[in-house]
């Protein structure tokens, strides 16, 4: 009998990612991961890992949210490290209360591990601080999409609409009109400050802002659609002056890197840093010749030369994976003179 | 001039930091950091790194909000690489928001790198869900210490009674009573689970639960005091059955690791993987023999010898730091056995 771990991915940025989040994803024999899990973080997974996508668009479910936790759960017998890997964190509206009782119920041990939730993150990417001194005492975090199976709705509009300072609906982009009536009618005043934010903290990351009074209007026009986060309330004003992913230099801005696989990851975090979408195109492929007669038998009469003369990374790796294929090691290579060309790069 | 990166530390345990605010940490030239930030982040900082403390315990600030600000301004001008490193989020009540507008005013550029806010991660080490469906569609989290120059209350507190199904106060231990009064007198029914807890993520996490109406009387009765989070609401009861953290085997319990310091943090990991808060301290301090010319006289005479046995890590450390310091490598131990004994432990 295994254990599962309920993992936060974040919220769309790979960096994002806790320590402990990363370590579990290294270390799973099982990943069960959701639509909005960014797929990056499964490269880290083992080669042998299985991976099993559940995930849900909004409204489109894949499988049901009773067969993921039958999942889950038949998983944890037959593996030792199941990780369920949910996009932000598993703890604020994504079920992850439900799929660890399922866990409990089933004497499966568990773990949660959070994650950093769009509801702070995806606004902190656009400028906005959810609470500040002389704006937002107080912040709430609303499900924009109700169970449609609830007669009448559990949530109290009017104290939300009037109560806390600023207000963040997660998934609510299809109710965005519904949601803004009745903030309104609650007692909201039509002209506090609203915002979209779509694939926030991702290179598209897009914003529109307005007034609540229009702010579905603004959001239609600007052909905003799921996944994108809702906020309400006057913190938004500080946008103008604390934005700062979206000035980076290469913002919005998509490159291809078209070098080897292998040589591609250091150039592509230098764009990524400085907020390029980076796509990795590799139009080389860098092959050992196989078999290599020749570099086999001038490793095996290697005490012949007085000099090897390495001409790029790859035959340096080469050169030294075929020496340790052959059972021999740097020992074999005394008295020789080993010249390395060229400088390094990316 | 260089860019200021106000960074999450997350809610206490080390490994819920992100990736992107422990690259940071590694790179930074100065981090100033905060009394709620683990200690033991700064041990990946570069050795040169200049590490200083403007620790805020609740009412206790070391050093006034605009001399941090100051501070921050000026050691940007100065060095690359700052990181302003904050306990939880930086934009979730850490005050982060009017940093950076200091930044902005001083045309510093500056990145957000959202952390694991305690309002969420302490809760679900406790095993408590914000939101659940059966439970709550809804969670608002309100500062517990309002700044104190205000002259009225800038909480709405009748209606987050009511609306937000559950609570969140972050530092709100010393208000307790005050929160309790004013949320029944805004109409919370006080027979709602509320609960405590203290250094929630860590060993020595502790967490009380009891009905709204009695809870400042239970926490002080079992002696909570600051850092701690209040819960308000019924998902509490989910804790029941969804409790995780301190049921780990070693939970509760200290350890002391007594192997010389470079040893000691695999078998750390373990126990702390088990729940256990490990200190680490070193009996053994295993240091080269310096000089040690029958070391060297031996690697200069290398090739008279047949086999080398190595009885420890220690000695394969040593023997091949002394070889390359001087100036060879491997390719002069040509034809030489190497017989390493004793199987690897922790």
């Amino acid at each position: 009998m295994g254990k599962v771990y309920l993992v936060g991915a974040g919220p769309g940025d790979v960096k994002l990612i806790t320590l402990r989040g990363l370590e579990l994803i290294q270390k799973a024999d099982v990943i069960i991961y959701d639509f909005l899990v960014n797929k990056e973080l499964l490269t880290f997974a083992k080669s042998d890992a299985e991976i099993i996508y559940v995930g849900k668009q909004a409204s489109k479910h894949e499988l049901p949210q009773n067969n993921i936790n039958t999942l889950i759960a038949s998983k944890a017998k037959e593996n030792e490290i199941v990780v369920r890997l949910k996009g932000g964190d598993p703890f604020i509206f994504g079920r992850g209360g439900e799929e660890a009782q399922v866990l409990a119920e089933n004497n499966i041990a568990f773990e949660i591990v959070p994650g950093i939730t769009s509801a702070i993150a995806v606004p902190a990417y656009a400028g906005i601080p959810l609470t500040h001194r002389d704006f937002a005492s107080t912040v709430a975090f609303i499900t924009g999409h109700e169970d449609e199976k609830k007669s009448e709705s559990a949530i109290r509009w009017d104290e939300l609409a009037t109560g806390p300072d600023t207000l963040v609906f997660l998934m609510g982009v299809k109710n965005l009109k519904t949601i803004k009536d009745r903030l309104i009618a609650g007692g909201r005043n039509p002209d506090t400050q609203a915002c979209l934010i779509q694939w926030g903290t991702l290179p598209k990351q897009k914003v529109v802002t307005g007034k609540l009074r229009e702010i579905d209007v603004v959001s239609k026009k600007a052909g905003i659609r799921p996944p994108a986060i809702i906020l309400v309330g006057n913190v938004i004003s500080l946008r103008s002056q604390l934005q700062w992913f979206e000035l980076k230099p290469l913002f919005g801005k998509k490159i291809a890197v078209t070098r080897a696989p292998h040589q591609s990851l250091k150039l592509g975090e230098l764009l990524t840093e400085k907020g390029a979408e980076v796509l990795y195109c590799p139009t080389i492929d860098i092959r050992p010749i196989k078999p290599n007669r020749r570099l086999t038998r001038a490793i095996d009469s290697i005490q012949g030369y007085s000099c090897i003369i390495f001409t790029s990374t790859n035959a340096v790796s080469l050169f030294f994976e075929t020496l340790y294929a052959m059972g021999k090691d740097t020992r074999s290579l005394a008295r020789i003179k080993m010249l390395p060309i060229g400088e390094s790069r990316f």
